[in-house]
């Protein structure tokens, strides 16, 4: 079979060391698309897609509504009838305003549209490409290889765990994600397809800042083993990298 | 005591119940305060203010965020030191695009802005007058007759009870409401203010459409209930109108 994957936001962080990882996998993707809103100057990545045929460098801001027409029609071109088998929406905003006094209603507006409204309709503007890659792939059991959408979420947007209050717009936005999630998974009942949201843990990246518990290489290759074992009872659910479950 | 309330988007439906309702209790609340967009074509509401003293329209459309300041002072000039002891946020939208098919992304960020963003900026900017509120009455327990802020939500706001998907815009509006509610419930801690999430069930009114299951007099008889009752232990809660939990 022909197993192609678009990450978003990939320039850096969690989105570059999962592509760094796809890659390294054998077998490694037919085809793998990243997208970046800048790959003309996405240093490392562009430095992979030089070395690497089978990853497809994408541009694409996913505020950029109007453009999700062109990046599926990019992709359709080289994925034909097979498909595309996993969608991960992993580009996200964490804004710097966190606490009730500093937190502004334009930052909870651009959480909200990165963070939710984005990789929903990203997902809807992909949905015939996943579809088609469900139905190519029948004999595949429901999971990442048959036709999967991960949405990359965040246990900080678990409103039962959240015990420290603050970070309203990141917060709102991944519960808003999770919700979107939810719907979309009772929506896509019946088509075999996947579809769930994944915590990534606590990440030494620029937005998880120096404080945080894993690296981006531990955090990626945990949640490639979670991904790769995902299956029909998965769908709609909200997991850990490393396949523990969370409460909504 | 001197018991103060404001309630949004009262020109019909649950606001305008809810002001009828608190304006029949023994006693009345010594001062409501009653938002609407347009308070010059209020109607019925209008008819309410020229009948009753203790009724205030505040013109006020919740989705402009710098009028927040006019709002909050006209409400002190009243209140003065006693402050304001309850805030219900109750205006709200429903978008008329609720699959996935039809639904846009201006209908989420639409909702999103009136159903999360402006309840919670709305208490934002009340909190000092509600604080007010909480100090001078330090002999109350904690409730609404003390100082409490009682966000609208909805069961369809609920990740955990969705098994209907779509109302995309709606459900992922409300579930961010209940992530800022939680939120605030914690930045509370201390304050002795109540903070919670209210469903008030599925009403008949113009946006509960008409197959709904109960009549705006009893969902605002019910909850009014409800608000009456609420303690300490419900700071944080998500609550049906008849004083029933509902899970995240």
């Amino acid at each position: 079979m022909s197993f192609s994957v678009l990450i978003t936001g990939c320039n850096r962080g969690i989105g570059l060391e999962l592509v760094k990882q796809f890659l390294k996998k054998n077998p490694s993707p037919a085809h793998l698309f990243a997208t970046a809103r800048n790959t003309t100057a996405a240093g490392e990545l562009s430095e992979l897609a030089a070395a690497n045929e089978n990853l497809h460098l994408v541009q694409l801001d996913v505020t950029n509504f109007k453009d999700y027409p062109e990046a599926v029609k990019q992709v359709s071109q080289i994925v034909g009838e097979n498909g595309l088998n996993l969608l991960i929406n992993n580009a996200g905003l964490l804004p710097q305003n966190r606490d009730l006094d500093a937190v502004t209603p334009e930052d909870m507006m651009n959480a909200f549209e990165v963070n939710c409204v984005a990789p929903l309709f990203l997902s809807k503007a992909f949905l015939p490409l996943i579809k088609k890659a469900a139905d190519v792939n029948s004999v595949e059991p429901i999971g990442i290889h048959r036709a999967a959408i991960v949405q990359m979420s965040s246990s900080v947007g678990s409103i039962a765990e959240n015990s420290g209050g603050g970070l309203y717009a990141y917060r709102c936005s991944k519960a808003a994600l999770n919700m979107g999630m939810k719907s979309l998974s009772v929506d896509l009942t019946g088509t075999n397809i996947l579809e769930m949201s994944m915590h990534p843990g606590w990440v030494l990246t620029d937005m998880g800042g120096p404080n945080a518990q894993i690296t981006t290489e531990t955090c990626c290759s945990t949640m490639l083993n979670t991904l790769d074992g995902l299956t029909e009872k998965d769908h709609g659910a909200f997991l850990r990298y490393n396949n523990t479950p969370i409460q909504w």
